[in-house]
Parts: structure tokens; C-alpha cells; sequence
């Protein structure tokens, strides 16, 4: 069969959906660090205490666990997410608490649930990759607004928002990252997180409200989330357990009201988030819950400030970097005319990577930008890195 | 928030898509017999070997695991399931195999991939109720074929895709599980197979075969798959480790041509399908493997023997049912006006459930089919759920 046997069966949204970031093969030394993917350290892992966590599921809950519905755990694990929301200053219960298998799987939902092609979604420039190719796969018109020092630009979206009124247009959902975003590391300060709020209410529209790092702070916590002063129960709160326990257990979730949570499920056909796996984290969480983001603030703080460090001593001319107060990223900028993406194989060539800007934005705006990760490597490796790409950068300067 | 607000945010998929099946409560003495759910027999899931399938992941590749792309496990289990559809008569490679979260998740791919609002789908009637969720939350124009007594009725189909023809539409895809369909437990005759293969060329439509349940004969194997016979790559085949394995570690798999395959990557838009569990599963198959089908055969065989029997023995006049080869599924039909759906009360009130018709067809018409599953209760829960089944319906009869 030939490729092009299939055209005409893809879907619209098929038609609007970007390319995934790829990832590249190391230099010709086989040396890569990677700064490019968001993982969280191999270190992090607690290996004992996971061991313990499934060798009780099997014992005290196998046979209900392995099903599709799930034992008494599962119930708890959401208790258990309601209790980690209250840092975030949001009051709920377990039932206002969908599991979702990772949060890709809460915005997916929420798009499914609301969003049709031709629909305007509002977005930060630039935005978390799937997010954006979620939103694509709706074929939604998905519009970029600027990430400023504090976060989304107010004054950009009261414009944009204006203008989509004037003509009988509206936004069906503004996604965002409001505590050291993904990629920028910025954070939304407290003012504009209430004047969106308002704008929410006032323009008709729900807020997806991504908190995927706001409990991984490493100066002061991070402002109060959108969902904490939401009366109108207009913003859709998700995170994920990816940072706290691991990426490999898919486990996330949404807090949100009755109604919204009821449509949620209703698009949610995939048989349920793994039981098993709800079961494991809940007696994980019973383990290390506690003292666990405390512990993974002490981990990543140091990496951060490695790589800053590093970022001011070898960086070239020209380029400038966010100073996040926590999460995993910082994003550095070219001077203009500076394109990331071509610049990567030469960084890859040279033993590092990132993600390029042009993969976070939906009009590529974000050309000139690099996304650095700072969880993943150890702090020689962040050096060594940094050190790397600066040379690199030097070496593209000049050719 | 009142839920009215947040009608004029739904997408066009919410306002096409069915209830799922509902969960009805035991009757007034706290029993029930649930012949509803499609659930393994929790005496099918191998605790030791899984305690040490899970020991031997956290300790040999934990770290890579955890994160969000897996080990070398993922690679191999996709080896395991290439092997394993051998069975079928497939010939494929793990290039050709994407693993998803359950199948359910790989029919969601295909209907995201390739149909759009308006699109024709034509499924059996009745069918899978998450299929048919899927289908219409996409606001797919979905269509049923009767299932005769060796499966899809092949001359409705020619007449329906004659009649769309004509009428210059044209067909997405045909979802069809061929072997111990879902409710039904009806197989499709090898010639219709071929048949309809050869339909698919004709009339230039995809087919969507799930065979969940291709492994689990109780008399002889069911004819080869669809896939093995096609040789233009227009048959997607999905199976599941559900029933292999357990429900509650939510692997699936798809096997696809190369365009088809990147197409369903493109909008899997989920981070990854759980990489923790796939080397779990192919740590645990390496142990159970080789005889597992053969073990499940001979728990399952008795279970529907004791509920075939029953049926003879208990059943009230009027009803008829079918004789599957496999699967998990009888499926009842009463007389002419019997609404399975009003006599579900009743029925759980006396102790026994089952899933009524209508949650298996998109218009209705399998209203006065209840499906039973077998695979669940031991011999003696099914023996009693029966003869509560037919006193409840004879009770209904009498009113």
C-alpha cells in the first residue's frame, strides 16, 4: 500500500496536528547529555519503598486492582490528591477528582469534551508541545498569546478577546501553566491570575489551569492557583504524578466541577486508568508522601542553580534565560534571527540537546528559544552540558 | 454553576454519544450475581509469578522504566505480541505493532485518526458499547449490520455500501470483532472473512477488527483473522492483554501497515503507553506464556458449559440464546416486545445482573438482548445467577 492510499481517510484534525519534538542520535562519540526531555532524575526513583508499595497491592488488593474497576485504593488515592491540592489552596473532595492516565489525558479530555474544529483555544507562546498538538488534533484555531517576566500577557489577551467579541466570535478555552511554565519557567503572578479570572467570567470561557510543577518551588511557593479563587467553577485544574512519584506510572488527574467533571468522563472510553497503578501509588503515597516534595525541592534546587551559574559564566553574547523559581525548565533566547532548531544538530553533534522553540509554539514564533532541563542530569552533566552548547553556540556564531 | 451553563461549551461529539452501561445496586438482600461486566475470573491472575514479574522490573530496569520512553522490555514485549498473533496467522514484526493503553485506547486512535463529524462507520449491531461510544463521540454517522448466526450479515453490507455508492458516499471504516464477537459470542464464517476483505478493496474502506477474544476458544481456533488475509494493509488489527493477562494493567496493541501505524502514533497524545507495565507484562509473559491460552481455555470451557446447561435447564419459553465457541458472552433473546432494559430492575432486584440490549446497539435494536458473561462467577454462582434469571423472568412475565 502506498502512503498515499491514505490521505483521503485522515481526519481534519490530522490535517492540523504539528510533528512531536524528535529526538536526535548522539554525536559522532556517542556522547549526548540530554537537557532536551523533561524527565525527572533517575535518582528520584524510591526504588524500596515502590518494591514494598506492589508487593502490598498484589497481596491486600490484587484480585479487585487488576480489574477494570479498581479496589478501595483507588478511592483513597483520590482522597490523597485532595489533601496535596489544599497546598494549592484548592478545597475539594475525592469526588471532585477524575485519575486520569497522566495529565495528557486531562487536557485530552477536556478538549474532546469541548472543543469542535474551527473553535478558538487561547494558549501561552510558547506552550507544552502535547498541549498545542492536543488542541491541533481538535483542529481548533489555536492562538498564541505572549509569556511575559510574570507570566501571560493580560493586556495581549484583554486585546485578543476584544477583538474575538467584536466579531461574534468566542474562546472556548484558555490553556495555560501558570507556576513555572512549560517551557519558560515563568510564573503568573497573583494579580493577573485574578484579572483572568475575571476575564473567564466576564468573556464566557473555561481555563485549563496546567499545575504540573507547582509544588516543585525552590525559592517561595508559588502564587495560589486560578482554581482557588474560582467562584464560577469556570477553570479545570490538572497535574499530574509524573514529578511527585514517576513519568512511568501515567497517572494524573483534574479537579472540577460536577458538570464539567461529568462530560470529562463521558469522553473518558478507554476502560478506566489503570487500577493497578492507582492502588500502587496510593500505598506509595501512604510510604513517602509526607516529606516527598520537600525532598524533591532539595534534589532539583541545586541543579537549577547549577545551571544557572553555568548559563552565566559560558553563555555567549546575545543570549538571554529565564530564572525560574522552580519546575524543571529555563528557557534561553537568541539574539534576532537566531533559529534554535537549526542549530540542534550542531548541538547534538557537539554532545548536548534541548528542545527548540518552533516545537512549543503553533506559529513559531518561539524560533529564537532553546528549552533546557535541569531535572534529568547530574550537576556535572548540567555543566558539562551547558558548557557544550556554548561552545557550539560560539561555533554556529561563526560559521 | 448550573450544568445549563455549560451546554453551549459542549462539543459536537458530547451531544452524539450514548450513556454507558449502567451499575445497577444489589437487590433488597445485598446479593448479586453480576453476569453483567466483561471480567476475567479473578482466580485467572497469576499472583506469584506477577509479585516476582514486578521485583525482577523495579530491580533490573527500574529507572528506565519509570521515566516516560521504557527500557528494552518495550521493545521486547512487542517481540512477545508478534508471536502471539502468529497464532491468528499474522506475519508481522514489532515495527508493525503500536502498544496502547488497552484496545480501547487503539480503536480511539483509529476513529481520531480517520473519522470526522458526518463520516460513515458501519459496526455490527449489536456491538461493543465503548466502540460504539467512541464512534459517536466523534459524531461519526454510525451505522449497524445485523450479526447472523455466522456473524455479519454480508449481504446487508453489500447492499449498504451499493446504496451509499450510489448516493456518491462513502464509508470510513468497518469495526467488526470476528471471533466470540462482543455480545453476541458469534464467529464470522471464513468465506464472509474473505469477503469482506475483498469489499474493503472494492468499495475502498478501512477495516477495524478486534479480536479480543481470538485466543480464548473453548472448541476449536476461530478462522484466521482478517489481517492475515489482507494484502493491501487495510485491515488495523487490535487486540488486548486484558483478557490474557488482567484488565487492570491496560495494555492493548494495534497491528498496522507502516502509514496507518504513524498515523495512530500521531494522535496518541498521551506521553506513552504506560512503559512500567509493558515491562512488566513481558517480564510476566516470559514466565506464563507458553501455556497461558491453554490454562484460560480450561477455566473458561467449563464456565460456559455450566451456563449453556443451565439455560437448557431453566430457561422460560420464548427465549433463545447463542452457543459461542469462545469469548466471555452468551447472548439472550427474548420474544417479540421484551425490553431487557425494564426487566434489568427486576432482574438485579432478584440477585442476578446482565447488560441489557440497547447498550450494545446505536438505535435500539437489539433492545430484547441481554448479554451474559461467563468468564467472571465460578460454576455454582453461574448455575444459581441462571435459575434467579429465569425465575425473575418469569415473574416478568406474569405481570
Amino acid at each position: 500500500m502506498q502512503d498515499a492510499w491514505l490521505g483521503p481517510f485522515l481526519s481534519e484534525g490530522m490535517k492540523h496536528i504539528g510533528p512531536p519534538p524528535e529526538s536526535l542520535p548522539p554525536g559522532a562519540d556517542g556522547r549526548l547529555i540530554p537537557l532536551s526531555w523533561g524527565y525527572p532524575s533517575p535518582d528520584s526513583f524510591p526504588l524500596e519503598e515502590m518494591a514494598r508499595a506492589l508487593r502490598l497491592t498484589l497481596e491486600e488488593e490484587g484480585a479487585a486492582s487488576l480489574q477494570y474497576s479498581g479496589g478501595p485504593s483507588c478511592g483513597r488515592l483520590r482522597e490523597v490528591l485532595a489533601h496535596l491540592v489544599l497546598a494549592r489552596r484548592i478545597h475539594c473532595g475525592p469526588e471532585d477528582i477524575l485519575v486520569t492516565t497522566g495529565s495528557n489525558q486531562a487536557i485530552d479530555l477536556v478538549a474532546r469534551a469541548f472543543v469542535d474544529p474551527g473553535d478558538v483555544v487561547l494558549v501561552e507562546d510558547p506552550t507544552f508541545f502535547t498541549a498545542l498538538r492536543i488542541f491541533q488534533s481538535r483542529a481548533a484555531r489555536v492562538r498564541g498569546i505572549t509569556v511575559e517576566e510574570d507570566g501571560l500577557s493580560v493586556a495581549e489577551l484583554e486585546q485578543v478577546l476584544h477583538d474575538l467579541n467584536r466579531k461574534g466570535e468566542r474562546v472556548k478555552v484558555l490553556y495555560l501553566i501558570p507556576s513555572f511554565q512549560n517551557p519558560t519557567g515563568r510564573t503568573l503572578g497573583p494579580r493577573k491570575r485574578a484579572r483572568i479570572v475575571e476575564l473567564a467570567q466576564r468573556y464566557d470561557f473555561l481555563i485549563l489551569e496546567d499545575d504540573a510543577y507547582g509544588l516543585l518551588y525552590y525559592d517561595s511557593p508559588p502564587p495560589p492557583a486560578l482554581k482557588s479563587i474560582d467562584d464560577e467553577g469556570r477553570v479545570i485544574y490538572v497535574s499530574t504524578l509524573s514529578k511527585l512519584i514517576a513519568p512511568g506510572i501515567r497517572l494524573g488527574w483534574a479537579v472540577a466541577p460536577p458538570p464539567v467533571l461529568s462530560a470529562l468522563r463521558q469522553v473518558k472510553l478507554d476502560a478506566g486508568t489503570s487500577p493497578f497503578m492507582q492502588a500502587f501509588a496510593y500505598r506509595l503515597w501512604e510510604q513517602i508522601g509526607e516529606a516527598r516534595a520537600d525532598w524533591l525541592r532539595s534534589l532539583y534546587r541545586p541543579r537549577r542553580d547549577a545551571m544557572l551559574a553555568a548559563l552565566e559564566k559560558e553563555s555567549p553574547e546575545g543570549f538571554r534565560w529565564t530564572r525560574p523559581g522552580g519546575g524543571f525548565f529555563i528557557w534561553v533566547e537568541g539574539p534576532a534571527g537566531f533559529d534554535a532548531a537549526s542549530f540542534r544538530p550542531l548541538a547534538s553533534g557537539s554532545g548536548v540537546d534541548f528542545i527548540p522553540g518552533a516545537n512549543f509554539s503553533g506559529d513559531g514564533k518561539a524560533r529564537a528559544g532553546m528549552r533546557l532541563c535541569f531535572s534529568y542530569c547530574s550537576i556535572p552533566e548540567i555543566e558539562e552540558g551547558v558548557s557544550r552548547l556554548a561552545r557550539a553556540l560560539r561555533q554556529h556564531a561563526g560559521t
